[in-house]
């Protein structure tokens, strides 16, 4: 909608995997998305009069990618379209290998059809500020310069992430890279923060345009979940010590940067790695936050301290460079507590469809027998 | 047969995948691989009376995999059931995909096993130097200490894989680590350089014994193949300049490394990398080896710089390190002149069966009309 709205012509294409694997756990997101694909698009053009293109499918089925290649010819490839959770990605081992097989493979697929169809064209990648973990050293964007025993090379930034779903996406970075430099496609790998927020300039055109919010323990994140709970009354579900620090952005500063990245494509053969966010913040510094917010708003939010389903540094060093978008033009929407109090605002009209079930973490990391038991337990 | 050979209980599987491939293209081993699995085993029986139990099966087949580890209950699991050539991996878009599809999802069902079944196990996983690329630094076992900004970390040394085939590994390797990060298992990621040679103790103790030994343009490696060029009479083929450099390794070094890897196993959460092999060698110097040994043989060997199919430099700085296994206890049989001339004897046993049409490389990295032409062509 972003892209229609500036006058590109778009393509979009849907395989529904967040709709079937928030079927297959009882959940759904906040706000109600009613129409599949081509509703969506059919509710764009009535409400804007722009036109966009829609395929069901998925990325895994190479004839439909091929003919989808062949017809649309795109000179830029905006692609989000990967299992996108950590915690989805340890439900089992069907759903690891699930992760693992979708994100690769349909990565793939997209690297093959560039080379037969569109070797010119521009691939944005959606990856994750999570490829990294969390080093002792400042994180760079993608590449670091290392001088080792008295030589020197800008190498690949070393990757630890922690999930199966984080690992996916290293494995997607290792290839683009490896067809950029290969084949001579041009690529943008884009390595997003956290994102917050509920809305965009295009999603409140019209109700049928609504953009999704999760809050369960599988989709949801950090910031917008806090916020869910401090509206229906939920304690907040900090994991540990809430030190863990990651990188943040508004919804609406995620559609600047693929812009950006996309009309400032890459060069023939480049491979080139953005780190998408424009603040950092630790787990308790959000709760915090949403705490003063809600004091503000009239709400009383108490902070629960889980123990962590999730394997991670709870207390660690963070800093992550992400100057690239900001030097191609990005004007961050910074987080406030009126931009806080605007996302209950929006929670509260949804407020009778939360699933209040689905806040919980079940989904562990390490199977039960596997912790260290306290004696006497 | 080397552990069976020395006390150990062993339980083999395959799922036959190179000799699929072979059929395939049309190719063979040059040394007569008549029996399968049960039948190998069998031989084995007879000629030593040891027993190795066997399975016919897919890793990437979880249900056997899962009955394996359920019956079997290995204390160590030599993994080497992977697509393990790069120029397959390039062969077409299914290739691609069916060497990241066998070894990434293999693998995990490895790790996943592992975790339900055996978390105390040993994983011993057949990496490849090729996981590093050339970079223009010193090559270090896995990990790098790196000092940036004032700060420092151990982190997992960059990857600049070549091909599918070494990016799927690349995989593994990320994959591994993060099993033994989050499960607490054991791992020791071995990275394997070129393997010479044609036979072990083992397998000459009866034909039906032998191991495999691949000249063709997919399986074939640059020392083996140039062997086998020397003694038909068909001319060396080294790629381009002919100064891409590598680790080496004899045949029965590999079988010392696994063993001395899984007599010394890794702790609870380790994952360690090895760099396996004992010289490092340009294409130029193994071509000159083998046209001396040619000579003092009464052969007259010739030697053809390619158009190099690979994308890949040829003049580079290489320097690997690889003192791990020394240190465990490596006897290394270094490259000679006389060794050469024993693969060239081993080699004109079966001279008739060498299939010459599958010498020459076909598969490309990069495909033609990528590849600027001159003009006038």
């Amino acid at each position: 909608m972003y892209f229609s709205a500036r006058g590109h012509e778009v393509h979009a294409m849907d395989n529904y995997l967040r709709r079937r694997a928030h079927q297959e756990a009882g959940t759904d997101t906040l706000t109600p998305i009613g129409e599949n694909l081509p509703g969506r698009a059919e509710a764009w053009r009535q409400v804007t009069g722009y036109r966009i293109g829609v395929t069901e499918g998925d990325l895994t089925d190479w004839p439909i990618v091929e003919k989808l290649f062949a017809d649309v010819e795109p000179e830029a490839i905006i692609h989000y379209g990967e299992m996108p959770s950590a915690p989805y990605s340890f439900i089992s081992r069907e759903h690891a290998v699930y992760t693992q097989y979708n994100n690769v493979i349909g990565t793939l697929n997209v690297l093959w059809a560039m080379r037969d169809y569109l070797p010119d064209a521009h691939m944005v990648k959606l990856g994750t500020m999570g490829e990294y973990g969390t080093p002792n050293i400042d994180i760079e964007e993608g590449f670091i310069q290392i001088r080792h025993n008295g030589r020197e090379d800008r190498l690949p930034f070393p990757k630890m992430p922690g999930s199966w779903y984080h690992a996916s996406k290293v494995h997607d970075s290792t290839n683009i890279q490896l067809a950029c430099r290969i084949w001579g496609l041009r690529a943008t790998d884009l390595n997003q923060g956290v994102v917050y927020g509920i809305e965009t300039e295009e999603s409140t055109l019209d109700q049928r345009l609504a953009t999704r919010f999760d809050y369960d323990e599988v989709f949801g994140t950090a910031l917008n979940r806090f916020c869910l709970q401090a509206v229906i009354g939920h304690p907040l579900t900090a994991y540990g010590k809430g030190g863990q620090t990651r990188g943040y952005l508004n919804i609406v500063d995620t559609m600047q940067c693929v812009e950006l990245a996309t009309l400032n494509p890459a060069g023939p053969g480049e491979y080139r790695v953005f780190n998408q966010f424009t603040e950092q913040f630790a787990v308790n510094e959000l709760a915090d936050l949403v705490q003063r917010a809600g004091e503000e708003y009239g709400l009383d939010v108490k902070v629960d301290h889980l123990d962590n389903p999730r394997v991670e540094a709870e207390e660690h060093y963070y800093n992550a460079k992400h100057s690239a978008l900001l030097d191609l033009g990005l004007k961050p929407h910074y987080l406030s507590e009126t931009l806080v109090e605007s996302i209950f605002a929006k929670i509260e009209e949804h407020k009778d469809r939360v699933i209040t079930k689905a806040i919980m973490p079940k989904t562990l990391w390490r199977p039960r027998a596997r912790v260290p038991q306290p004696v006497g337990e």
